[in-house]
């Protein structure tokens, strides 16, 4: 039976990061909100009063009977059977502790363009996301990816992964974060290659594995909007 | 051998929700950051150049070699151990989907009191912190809160618990959620028992739990203080 993924259409989004691990395992999936009548099967589960186990929001997956909400619980319950998992299951917990600073690290981007409500417009708390651009570009995009530089180089498999000797659902997600940040702010991350080489050869090599590669080529993968994460909003880029 | 714990001491923060885990199953823990030299044995860990898996951040869980971070995650791996997780396998990924709802609210909490910057001080962004708390105390709180109050309702098992049919992490974790929103916003929540009474049922349910209750009385449990991530500020409640 084909996963269900329900999340937003129209955006890239947390959904997103799930995407890329169906589309590298060729899994069978249905990216529901995209079909007809996709939204309201969503929206269904997100305001039922009967379902024992209601998502707080999208993305969820369901499989069978079961639903799984949450990007890094959703990898967590794909990336075995996916095989995007490492077999060590100590591993495990370093990949999901991996995903979950990933977690982190996309809320704060969000907040880079909604620092004071989700439910107003961007427009309207202009001046409070230029503040909080500013320090993200200067304090948490070198703290992030510093991390994920030094998380690489310390891995004893040694081989260019972030956890274990092969390609896990983290370094699908590194490669989404480092398309991400060179959509939202191209002035700032410049020299983002350079400052983080580690993390930029994970990128390079997810963007070039086949299963990949034709799915960033397909009409299923969309473009970077701003109705997304990651957001192109030049003046809360640096200054050129 | 006993879990060691690494969190920032002076505070219940993060940590505190892991700290609930292992008081409430009498294991044996050493909060380490407590201990003389504590402070220095966790930063040794997160600047460590050597270590194959560092943390990004504290709450980390050393278990034997195996450290574990992220508090969502760290309880995924204690829970089984300590009795804490439901025992169906599925209803593990809806228990951590779960406390993934809530590590989300707390990072809202948090940007209450800190919505531009957290390198800089609350005084220096407390006019963005005054629109961000009012909009967490109109929006957030009853959309988080609501949304646990129908998880409870709907939960098949029926048993006062957020999933299956006895306690688990997630019910400690909630009931240090509610504790907390009554510290930092007095006014805001005066009637919350009133507006959610399957939440408060499970807080009331936890604090009577004789371990905890006892943990409660003891001088492992810090009070709440404006160091954490839940604070007191006045000018950031409800008006009176």
């Amino acid at each position: 039976m084909a996963y269900e993924l329900y999340y937003w259409d129209g955006l890239q989004g947390r959904g997103e990061f799930i995407r890329l691990a169906l589309e590298e395992a060729a899994a069978d999936y249905i990216d529901v909100a995209r079909q007809s009548d996709g939204m309201a099967a969503m929206m269904r589960f997100l305001k039922s009063r009967t379902e024992p186990h209601i998502p707080f929001a999208p993305p969820f997956l369901k499989d069978g009977d079961l639903i799984v909400s949450h990007v890094a619980n959703i990898l967590l319950y794909l990336g075995p059977k996916l095989g995007l998992a490492p077999q060590d299951e100590s591993l495990r917990f370093v990949a999901n502790g991996l995903q979950l600073t990933i977690t982190d690290f996309v809320a704060e981007v969000h907040d880079t363009h909604h620092p004071l409500s989700t439910n107003a417009y961007y427009e309207d708390q202009k001046e409070a996301a230029k503040h909080r651009s500013a320090d993200f570009i200067e304090h948490r995009i070198p703290k992030f990816l510093g991390y994920f530089e030094r998380v690489l180089k310390q891995n004893p498999a040694g081989s260019g992964h972030a956890v274990g000797g092969s390609l896990t659902y983290v370094d699908l997600s590194l490669f989404q974060v480092f398309e991400g940040l060179r959509y939202a702010f191209p002035r700032a991350t410049r020299k983002l290659a350079k400052d983080y080489p580690a993390v930029a050869a994970v990128h390079d090599m997810v963007q070039k594995r086949p299963n990949i590669s034709r799915y960033l080529e397909s009409d299923r993968r969309l473009d970077f909007n701003e109705s997304g994460i990651f957001r192109h909003y030049p003046e809360l880029d640096q200054d050129a």
